[in-house]
């Protein structure tokens, strides 16, 4: 499987290290404990899944968002339970994270009493990878699903701009034995990053993957400026699907009247929506059969012979399960660029960084 | 948007007239009235939306499976509330439109109480189109979602062989001034029926919708023996999902564990398990509101420059609700084929067939 390799300048640093350097750092900076708490738990755990797209990297963006206004780093939640098993959410423009997380909490604890339970959050901003509420509820031994509108980044199915976001799905399912299934999927093909990787590498991209300005497909990653939903109409309908939750049924702007997460002013917020769900599996079948058959079913497709030597079949999680248990051991790598920005913070909040390696 | 043609020997039927045939048909046949009616209706309204896959065309092979054993005609229905918000239906072998669309309904008594209703079906067989059941709940202005899951057809992805179904995933939501949004998606970029269509006009399939007996990829449709996930690991992702719901949550067998719905002996039952949801909109939003927004949505989204002359940016249901409008006024077509079929179901069960044209 091979190590993380650092680039030149780049290093690398223990995961509960960095948590900590994180969690120091935003609280310095003025957010509230509870808070940077849910925000540190979030980076690092996406870091550590190898979702570097979403992970530790982002922090000073959202520093910087804090210190701007876009950000509340002291927020008043507004919770409320409108039914047996639903309940808004109000983050009160604090980040994503903590209102994220919170919902999921809430979520939870409406499941525990009434089979499932459902939050809609209104009044957040972007809350990293959808994988960390959902894996939040599959601790509980509950099925979880996490929703994220975003702005307008995907072409539009037979259109030639963008109006939809890449709106992601997150899917949980505890699985005896081992962590559980974890589904955290973009409905475009690729995200931006990964182009913007194929750019700096000088490398094309797959068919399917962007478009150009004028809406024509293009393999040029230069070209890409909007990227392509996964199986034509369906990952369109499949974005449009999150955009009805975590737009229409939050009350929150949608697709195009979404602003930009790095073009807009810093200071001007996002009014993001999300939607989480939590699912008790004993109101359906017994947890621990439950248990049983998903390490069954992950067992057989493990099993499956692959069409290439060498590689496995794998399901949803494995590739970010394996990463976790490499970097658990051998830290997190930073870019030089990232680690520059780290040692600024550092300065700037006078908390100390180790590093593991460089 | 051009009239269906109908092929040498075919005919229109109209809707209601058919519906009415295969109505009495089935009652003939041995079906309850009820189990009769949820099987009509579930026919009639996927036909008259151009999902002509899973439509009348059907009637011949359920109703041999009735006679054959595999569907029971007089179901004794099990419905367990399990929680405010959940509940379990055993659907006795009964048609899967009978259970699906019972659980449909238990799924907007409930979340009409709590919020929200979640039904997992067990003991069903094939349903159909899943937007039936979704587009049920719609029509109580709330939002539906249904799943099933279906005999292994999809490429495993990086693997050599099937496992998981082409495991649909339906969504709808109210939109005000015109019928509900309605994504029905499988979650491979074709169905077989697709692929037959291909070998029958000699037509390679494009890029992406098959592969061959070893596992690998070809546009040969006669080559064709496997279908490929939308967007590689994030379709196969989605079916995953869907079997969780569907075959682990209802204790039901899955993936290559489900027989085959026409290889199988007709006397065997399928043991098929769905997942119904239903949210209420009121306890997130002002049902009105939502639907306004909604209505704004699909405007500004229909509004959208069309990266081809003549051809309009559209959302999810679109095209069904094209297709059904006018085959409401010029009746469903019957190839030949399945106009024999019916003639010969016409003569058996003295059920007299009205057609419109030939």
């Amino acid at each position: 499987m091979g190590g993380d390799k650092v680039a030149m300048g780049g290093v690398k640093i223990s995961g509960k290290k960095l948590h900590c350097f994180i969690n120091k750092t935003l609280i310095k900076a003025g957010a509230r404990k509870d808070v940077a708490g849910y925000v540190s738990g979030g980076l690092i755990q996406t870091s550590l899944r190898g979702v570097d797209s979403h992970g530790v990297r982002l922090l000073p963006h959202y520093i910087a968002s804090m210190k701007a206004g876009r950000i509340n780093p002291d927020p008043k939640y507004r919770f409320r339970k409108t039914s047996f098993s639903t309940g808004t959410l109000d983050g009160d423009h604090t980040f994503g994270h903590a209102a994220g997380m919170e919902a999921a909490r809430k979520a939870v604890e409406l499941a525990r009493k009434s089979g499932t339970g459902h939050v809609a959050v209104c009044n957040s901003t972007h809350f990293g990878a959808a994988a960390y509420y959902s894996l939040e509820i599959a601790k509980h031994d509950m099925i979880g699903l996490s929703f994220t509108h975003a702005d307008s980044l995907m072409k539009t199915y037979a259109g030639k701009r963008a109006f939809l976001g890449t709106n992601p799905i997150s899917f949980t399912a505890p699985i005896q034995g081992e962590g559980p299934l974890c589904l955290d999927m973009a409905t475009t093909l690729y995200n931006f990053n990964k182009v913007k990787q194929l750019r700096e590498h000088g490398l094309d991209a797959p068919e399917g993957v962007g478009a150009d300005e004028g809406g024509f497909d293009t393999t040029d990653p230069h070209k890409i400026s909007m990227l392509l939903p996964i199986g034509g109409y369906k990952g369109y309908g499949l974005s449009l699907m999150v955009e009805v939750l975590c737009g229409i049924l939050t009350g929150m702007p949608y697709g195009p009247h979404i602003s930009s997460m790095f073009k807009a002013p810093l200071s001007q917020k996002r009014f993001l929506g999300h939607f989480i769900c939590a699912i008790k599996i004993d109101c359906f079948q017994d947890k621990k059969v439950f248990k049983k058959r998903m390490a069954a079913l992950v067992r057989e497709l493990r099993r499956e012979p692959s069409i290439e030597k060498g590689r496995q079949v794998q399901v949803a999680g494995d590739p970010e399960k394996k990463t976790f248990a490499r970097r658990m051991k051998e830290g997190i790598p930073l870019s030089a660029a990232e680690f520059e920005d780290f040692n600024r913070l550092s300065d700037e909040y006078g908390v100390k960084l180790e590093i593991i390696s460089d």
